[in-house]
């Protein structure tokens, strides 16, 4: 069996240079190097097995996950680690842990909201981890609404102290990651008040537990929130509960890069532009897209993989039966979302670029691209998330029954994922704010020229008034035609929102009428925005043979997929004919056929290991069902021929001695 | 706190008879009555509890799962349960239990396909639970495709027995519930084998394990396939995996009703219709449409009862922030929902009518309507069971973060749902079974009249012809100009999958190339069923002040949500124009507004006790933070405050000594 691989037949159907499309996925040779380092690092120390995860109890995980965390440090620096190389590596171990806090939010926050001095103080007490902090926002009552916060930070100046206190029960720290069991710090966000005044919700630096024996500080309570959706999962990680009872920190422990408390009780600003934080926003927010398409891109992986080693029906003279991948039905589920991976990688790569010149210009004081970037970067998340978490559970389905089991990968992708589309902005919240900006740039194209993404609201005239000219089903394999299609809608969906608030007096009022419009609106824009993002990145030079090619039909499978599925806003805003409508769609079911054969292909450029898909269906062989049949036998269940409870709770019911058995 | 009841100001609004409601969704007073006794029951018999569940580890769970379905048992026999009584019972105890299997596969798989002698001597046994049986269909390589399984039943006439054996891995059964630990019997299908001839797939009782000490009998090798999506959920079942090895049983346990095997090998085919099996199709699918409507009311009575808790932005001078359930946004998602609850309760009371009919018909020897009824329930299955799993996770969602958390009920309720859209027929291929029974009925009109659910096809010229005539938002409040719309869309969308099938030269083919179309054909005809069912539901007399007028616009809001999300087939199809389309969606907007006075008396009409939602943000009287605050702390992690594990793996990092640690 070792070494036989039963996808080979796929493998050898191929139109294109399989390495050069991993360049391209990883955006270059040294990433693909560096990340291949790391995956395979993880991939090759049983330290970080996974396999046993799901079946563990909470405490029995959590001890696991605080040992893989460590052993992950012990590496970071016993092997001298860069940053970057860390990151993957903590990617690869592929397990929520309170790491993730302390890196991605407690060390940021520091970053760019401390003074230099507080940097000087705290970032190496954090880069060495002798402290482990965490970001402790959201409260029971309050997620989205960050001003609605209740917890209170009063400056006591006889003291020179700010008094931590939470004032009612809705008001405990709640959800934060890392808190509940493992931090020894957090940056608090609290109600600023001086001199019996509310100045704002800022962030301050709180220890939570003794250095020395780790037991929560006097005025602290402190603990988990409890098991969350899914087997494993995020249940690796202690969100936590935290209540402040009149905790006193030293006035130096408020981050006070823009806003100061003074001795004398006086608030000052500094010269800090507070722009900075849409800055970190777009940061935050450019991340989460990248990891969308990586985890698309692996339910994506399992589920393609599966489907061509599962066979269904149309055995011909007892031959073997047809591969589910060559169902038009499967095709036009799980092609889409095999273009989906590579379109959320492009536009993630783009926004990645975004965010380095956002950060420029900052730097220079140049706020001008700043609304626009903001808007693009909360779409962007919106729309990638949604779409990922979505395109997981399609891809357990995709995977038929077998999909339900957790070894095939799937429940616990789809567990771990689906926070993303609360946390960092709720995804229909961040949509009306898309939408807001949309209308706000269409109300002022008269004296304003609109920017990046939204540029093409300067042709709003033409977009309006010209219709499609597509009169064929190859007519659609133009790149012009596909982006035009988009901003028209686009165009003319925002244009439409915008007439239909002119009627309301109370704007305010109009916008929350319309609300669900205004996010169909605001899909448009974002969906316009990941098409030419993925053309724009076909007319750049990407080598190697067969590579360009194979992601033009991907990118036109994105587009017309998109269409097909919202005809309704095609056809209504009068840009597409129904005839034309079903030209694309005809083109679509062409393009399936063309992904066909580089399907396989397609998901072995990801260059994931079998460790980190962690899917028994998706594994790169596909010998699929004795490693199913091997695994059934490791659940605890299997243990013993006869069953846990059998003689308390089924023999008396065999036997007719229920009504007397002792339950 | 006790008694205080914080959603008392949503109840004042409510605009109806709350009890007449409860009636008509129960479907009779007594029905009524029976379901809030069972459920009362469960409520309060502390055996039953299920917070702790989702923190099990896997053998605890199975454990504690049988303890229950004994305890059950027991007060079925005490309490001298009727068959009815047992079932709701069962269904409120609310736990997957291989019981499910053994009442609703097993006895009934004898009942159906046994003969006279065969049901006098197996019946007793199983409804005394002497023996315990499930149903082994399904194998590790072979689940839609019945007739590709791999088991073999050979008849040997020299010892008068069936020799059953799994010949290859992929033959091994793998899925049935009740099989891995529990049952003592199985109704194994195989492939009859008489004289070396193959004689198609057939039901044979093979016992499994010892009556005396529960050990697997010889020849036998079975077990649990492993664990299951989320949290507790479906893994408090034995999924099971089971391989023969020349397992040998006496002829008459082949269940012979309809095919006979003589001790002389000779194969004799009764008079018992082979149809029936069609109506034990439409027997269990209809049962599964009621458990879709089951479920999505239960996902949405949560949803609802906590957005009307849930503040969010909004605050007014320090006032309390808006409710959640008052933004346009969550009434667009959250609605349509709790109308597709009510819309499926009543086309699954229909659906209950029409297998009665189907029965009567077939006892009669009326196989007329049974494939319009079978491709029917196939349809009203995949479509419900899609639209409820879909719908589950999005009222998670619309919880906010809190969703998450397994105490909110929700993630439980999610995974233990979602095996509904595969098992029983996967939802795609029913689609284009429905789409396959269309395309024949509009080939055949010149000749066949349509009956049923495609009687409208009939009026095809009609349909194709005439175009939508609605004016004004409120022409769109019309049941009339509804149904009309829906059947147009239905009709016109088969007609041109008919057309385009007709282009192929090979029929096969092009039913395979155009099968994505065909689905979204299937699922336009299916939601013209639930449309016109509700639509005739209210022609019916409905008692009680305002319960027929609420019900009506819940079925406008279901009708015109469907509309405006699957708008792109109306203006395809040329019925609408995008002016109509887009009254359609002004009147939406304002149904939206007259459901949410009666939103929460329209989740409480369920009549759902606090114990089978287990949910704390659906609880009934809406305290959900201190309950949430309460809940946390039974969280195992919270047994001490210094974590398992800390001293191992988290001090050497504080300490800076994990370079030397034993990890």
């Amino acid at each position: 069996m070792e070494g036989v691989d039963y996808l080979s037949d796929e493998r050898k159907k191929t139109q294109f240079d399989v390495e050069a499309m991993k360049v391209a996925w990883a955006g270059s040779r040294e990433a693909l190097q560096l990340s291949d380092r790391m995956a395979k690092l993880v991939a090759n120390d049983p330290a970080f097995e996974k396999f046993t995860r799901p079946m563990m109890g909470r405490k029995e995980l959590m001890k696991n996950t605080l040992r893989k965390a460590a052993h992950g440090w012990k590496l970071i620096v016993d092997l001298r680690l860069t940053e970057e190389e860390a990151k993957w590596l903590r990617l690869y171990i592929d397990e929520p842990a309170y790491t993730d806090l302390h890196w991605g939010m407690f060390v940021p926050a520091i970053e760019g909201q401390g003074t230099e001095e507080q940097k000087k103080k705290w970032l190496p007490l954090a880069q060495k981890m002798q402290i482990i902090g965490c970001y402790a926002q959201t409260e029971l009552g309050h997620g989205s609404n960050v001003q609605g916060l209740e917890t209170t930070a009063t400056f006591d100046p006889r003291t020179d102290e700010f008094v931590i206190h939470s004032p009612t029960l809705t008001s405990s720290k709640w959800w934060p990651g890392g808190l509940g069991k493992v931090s020894t710090h957090a940056v608090v966000y609290a109600r600023l008040i001086v001199g019996g005044e509310f100045h704002g919700v800022h962030g301050f630096i709180v220890q939570l537990r003794s250095l020395e024996d780790h037991s929560p500080l006097p005025g602290i309570t402190v603990g988990d929130i409890g098991m969350k959706f899914g087997n494993g999962a995020y249940n690796t990680m202690d969100n936590g509960v935290l209540r402040f009872d009149h905790v006193r920190i030293p006035r130096d422990q408020m981050l006070m890069r823009v806003t100061q408390v003074t001795k004398e009780a006086k608030i000052v600003q500094s010269d800090v532009p507070r722009q900075l934080i849409y800055g970190t926003m777009v940061y935050v927010r450019q991340t989460i897209v990248a990891d969308a398409s990586k985890a698309l891109s692996r339910a994506v992986c399992i589920a393609t993989r599966y489907s061509a080693v599962r066979r269904q029906f149309g055995s011909r003279n007892g031959g073997p039966e047809t591969q589910v991948i060559d169902y038009k039905t499967q095709q036009s589920r799980l092609f889409p979302l095999l273009a989906s991976a590579y379109a959320f990688r492009f536009v993630g790569e783009w926004l990645k670029w975004l965010y380095m010149d956002v950060k420029q210009r900052l730097a220079a004081n140049d706020f001008s691209t700043l609304p626009e970037a903001h808007a693009c970067t909360a779409g962007l998340k919106s729309l990638t998330t949604t779409a990922t978490a979505d395109g997981i559970e399609e891809c357990r389905k995709l995977c038929g029954g077998h999909g339900y089991l957790v070894s095939s990968g799937l429940p616990e992708l789809f567990a771990v994922y689906i926070p993303a589309c609360t946390y960092e902005g709720d995804n229909v919240v961040l949509l009306l704010q898309v939408a807001r900006f949309l209308v706000k740039t269409v109300s002022e194209l008269g004296y304003k020229k609109p920017v990046g993404t939204t540029a093409y609201m300067g042709r709003v005239a033409t977009l309006m008034q010209n219709n499609c000219a597509v009169q064929t089903a190859e007519g659609w394999l133009n790149p012009g035609a596909i982006v035009e299609a988009f901003e028209s809608r686009a165009a003319r969906m925002a244009v439409r929102c915008g007439r239909q608030l002119a009627k309301f007096e109370n704007p305010e009022e109009g916008f929350a009428e319309l609300s669900a419009d205004l996010v169909e609106a605001a899909v448009a824009h974002c969906q316009l925005i990941v098409v030419s993002k993925f053309v724009e990145k076909l007319q750049q030079d990407i080598p190697g043979k067969g590579v360009k090619q194979t992601l033009e039909v991907l990118c036109y499978v994105y587009a017309l997929f998109l269409l097909h599925k919202h005809q309704g806003d095609f056809l209504a805003t009068g840009y597409l004919t129904p005839k034309q409508a079903s030209l694309a769609n005809d083109q679509l079911r062409t393009l399936y056929s063309k992904v066909r054969p580089n399907a396989i292909a397609l998901v072995d450029s990801f260059s994931y290991t079998d460790h980190y898909l962690g899917s028994i269906l998706g594994c790169y062989d596909g010998n699929v069902y004795p490693k199913l049949y091997e695994a059934a036998w490791k659940d605890p269940l299997n243990d013993s021929d006869v069953v846990d409870g059998f003689h308390e709770y089924v023999q008396p019911i065999l036997k007719q001695k229920v009504r007397t058995a002792k339950l």
